[in-house]
């Protein structure tokens, strides 16, 4: 039984009430943040020199900065974190419910992917980059067992994070039918398949299309794979190794792409 | 005036004969290496438990493991390596001379990856694997300002350090003369080129490609460029972002097979 919409998004807002906050850090994941409008925005720690390098950011963001001293940087990150000096206390953002991310811009036939237990932070991160690169509506991974928004992604998102919507959903399966409902081919990806992604799409290019990646390893979950339209594989790729998750994101998403 | 191969030959092997060895670490590293027949092993160090996963591996290979306390774990690694008890002491693989590597197969018109300066073991450890999958001669990188062989970089590899072959030469614009002298066709892949991947191989893909990509932010050298037959972009790609270059490099291949 789906849960009416509302109740849903009770639920979404008093965890998004409740989420803790993350600290981003390093220069570039701050200026984005500092940029972006949507981000609410909690402690700005810097040191001068950082200071320097965000000026017009921060001024922009029209934030108080605390400086800090470099030799020992007073915002709780992990001390072996790349910050160049700068650490910025963030919400996590609302990207808003999966039907409205998903339909698109109406221009070109939308694009999405669906992350299965991915947890490394440095592939989401990259993967991000990717669906904002060929121009995916959003990225969606479950509440448990994904990467959470924090520090680490927002520094391998490199910006993308700040623009990408990144969308944790309760359970992945129910996520996938929602898509089924809107139309999308959901497509999922499988080293084993016998369909490439190429032949998969044959006539079919002008349809909303899903891309279902599990992680390195164990791949889809059995529930995962039965809710997916059909299993591709990569094409070209050939007897031995296999490519890393956010590559075959990357090569998945150029190859479904709109022509 | 380009040097006499006998006397890079024998510069290369000084230098192999000198180089330091190398630690790889991990149980997929550890058993990819040991069933390596042309890999050089010299010390093994195993907890009992890794022992047991490896055994077979350990017995192919005709090694005695030392065995160690996973407490107190005897292998000079840092000790913030996830190691899962394994250690295996090696010298860096020899893989030849550019010009045999890069021959092919005879069967299919081969592809080359070059890296200018992509210094991130992690990044070049997925970038083998990528050329692995899609069938590239060899990964080509400059001996200075370039990943070395380590215990990161064969872990993120996945087993694909053992059967890839990662060539670092003296000086890359040397290896791509070396290449233009071959019949291949070099790109370098630019986000501000013109031409995309699929329109410069139009007509084109019968003959040997390289592939060139700069590290992220500073890109492709100047010199490097220049070196290049063609500066090219990556199909779809939008206007905002930019894709992390183990991604870039996966689309890349994957993009410029011969059909």
């Amino acid at each position: 039984m789906k849960k009416p919409r509302w109740v849903i998004d009770k639920e979404q807002g008093k965890k998004a009430a409740a989420a803790e906050t993350v600290w981003l850090f390093g220069l570039h994941a701050v200026r984005d943040a500092l940029a972006n409008p949507a981000r609410e925005k909690l402690r700005l720690v810097v040191t001068l020199n950082a200071q320097a390098k965000l000026e017009e950011a921060i001024a922009a963001a029209g934030m108080t900065p605390e400086i800090s001293d470099p030799r020992k940087f007073a915002a709780p990150i992990d001390p072996q974190s790349v910050h160049q000096g700068a650490a910025l206390e963030v919400k996590p953002l609302n990207w808003g419910d999966l039907e409205t991310l998903c339909l698109g811009d109406g221009q070109r036939p939308p694009r999405v992917v669906l992350l299965d237990r991915v947890t490394d932070p440095h592939n989401v991160g990259a993967i991000l980059r990717s669906a904002e690169v060929f121009g995916a509506c959003a990225v969606i991974a479950p509440r448990h067992h994904s990467a959470p928004e924090t520090g680490a992604l927002a520094k391998t998102a490199s910006g993308a994070l700040e623009r990408q919507p990144y969308l944790q959903v309760r359970n992945l399966s129910d996520a996938i039918r929602q898509l089924h409902g809107m139309g999308y081919l959901v497509l999922g990806l499988d080293g084993e398949a016998e369909v490439t992604i190429e032949t998969a799409l044959e006539g079919l290019r002008d349809r909303p299309v899903a891309l279902v990646l599990g992680a390195e390893g164990p791949g889809l979950r059995q529930k995962t794979r039965e809710t997916c339209d059909k299993l591709v594989k990569i094409d070209f790729s050939g007897g031995f190794g296999s490519l890393n998750v956010s590559n075959a994101a990357a090569v998945a998403l150029y190859a479904s792409q709109p022509r």
